[in-house]
């Protein structure tokens, strides 16, 4: 069954979690990105508008992660018709919040959709990841939560290597994107080649502790565990404008831990009640305006279900 | 209230779990160390005996692990009497099963209980850890599986450092103790100091999935995830003999993996069934008789309680 036209959304997501880097990842409630795949009779994929991302993004559908992704899903399904996507950019590009992931596994739920729906989410995890590919290397700690929704444990690139954890109630978060660009391939060249067997044993202490606070559904051990990273956020945080500050100030307004989300600049404050995420992200606000920097700011709660299907025609 | 003689058990139990390094622990329902603890009026720590040590422990009870732990005991409860102690010790000495731990929490116990169990066991934390510095440094790996029973996650000496893990039900556990001894000191010696940052990504990974793993009661991937250590066990696995033949031989014969108690030379292989574990230990044991390599088995399960009181006269 074929239809004319199929909307689908993708959340943002947050990689790392502090100690949890390369390894885990979450999918936010909101902001994400949506990509509307139109069916055409040539076969292969065109980019029709990309909204939202003041012209940076390339229209090349051969270099577009919403393009690749598309045209590797199309592949999958083995269809000799084509796809004209139109993209809507709701993340900020190179902030943090994986974005490139998004408009990856947007595209290729919408392209599915628009086909009858005959992947599962899990095949169309191939299809995202040669998307993101394009962009980022070909890793799935943003493009598994942005699929699948919730926390994820990611080992690999195959859909089994995939984990989900449980999801604490009441975690609510506050983020705040300061107006700076991080590029993931900088914010991987400050990392350090080599790290002491001492430090190695206090990270993998601290992971263990975040994923028996997750399973415990214990924000204020979970944020603790989060912050206890010894190796990735030090060598990062010269690139974080205010980060000391701004942890300083989510938790003196009733967080329990501030981090960075994925390689940065947006900040993920973890809290446990919406009013107290709320005033977190306007205090964090008021801490950027002070210094003179511009920032966004978003209070949301965590995707239960990820990427999905918003209609079909 | 004061008695004139407590006897206390304390189990043996295995650090690190594979890639839990200096993190993880667990008791074994048996074997363990027994310490009578009797009154005298002479303030202070006497051993009157100790049995099954082959001669090769310290009778001085100022460096003898037990005799610390009574004294720091003693001292804690704030008593002028003094005790004389007597440790029959079913765990061979440098083995990777815990032997001072043992020793060591035993003593604290039968002290405790001899004078009224007014402290908690909580309190013999300190006391405990005292004997176990004396021989082994003061880490809690093994002191506090030994103290609380099942499987704890240490990330430092204070009790509320220690958290306790759920017990995967049907854990059934094969120890072999091959007739080799492995000093710590050297086992320590081997490590590596420094570690890719690639390797300490893996080693959280895995660390993160045996969490999971535990709490989802999943004893395949526990295995798994407990073998993944890229770290340790192939810097000492030359102080093992036959390692890989055995892990190979456990898991031909129906374990879901194995590895080393500590820092060996014990084996210890998981499996989910009693038969099976015996018949995995018998395996291995044909395996280092083939060799020429004399060697002990035991097949057990996870102590829910840990340590505990035998008798009070």
């Amino acid at each position: 069954m074929t239809n004319t036209s199929a909307e689908a959304f993708a959340p943002a997501t947050m990689a790392n979690l502090g100690v949890g880097f390369d390894v885990l990842g979450l999918a936010f409630h909101e902001p994400g990105d949506v990509v509307r795949a139109e069916l055409t009779d040539e076969p292969g994929v065109t980019i029709a508008d990309i909204e939202g991302d003041g012209g940076q993004l390339t229209r090349d559908p051969e270099k577009n992660t919403a393009g690749i992704a598309a045209a590797s899903t199309l592949k999958r399904l083995g269809v000799n018709q084509g796809v004209r996507l139109t993209i809507r950019k709701n993340l900020p590009l190179a902030s943090g919040l994986g974005s490139s992931s998004a408009s990856a596994v947007a595209a290729a739920v919408a392209v599915n959709a628009l086909f009858g729906d005959t992947l599962s989410m899990k095949e169309l995890l191939d299809p995202s990841l040669d998307g993101e590919a394009a962009v980022s290397g070909r890793h799935a700690d943003n493009v598994a939560p942005c699929l699948f929704g919730g926390i994820t444990l990611v080992t690999g690139v195959d859909a089994n290597e995939i984990k989900m954890l449980p999801i604490p109630p009441s975690l609510h978060l506050a983020l705040i994107t300061p107006n700076v660009a991080v590029q993931t391939a900088v914010a991987r060249a400050v990392l350090p080649q080599s790290i002491p067997l001492k430090t190695m044993v206090l990270q993998t202490a601290y992971m263990a502790r975040l994923i028996d606070a997750i399973y415990r559904g214990d924000l204020s051990e979970m944020a603790r565990a989060m912050e206890g990273d010894q190796v990735i956020e030090p060598a990062r945080a010269h690139l974080m404008p205010l980060l000391y500050e701004m942890r300083q100030i989510a938790k003196s307004n009733g967080a329990f831990g501030l981090v960075i989300s994925g390689a940065g600049p947006t900040l993920c404050a973890i809290c446990n009640d919406e009013k107290i995420a709320q005033r977190v992200a306007q205090a964090m606000q008021a801490g950027y305006d002070a210094a003179g920097i511009e920032s966004a700011t978003r209070c949301t709660g965590i995707s239960t279900s990820g990427a999905h299907v918003l209609r079909v025609n």
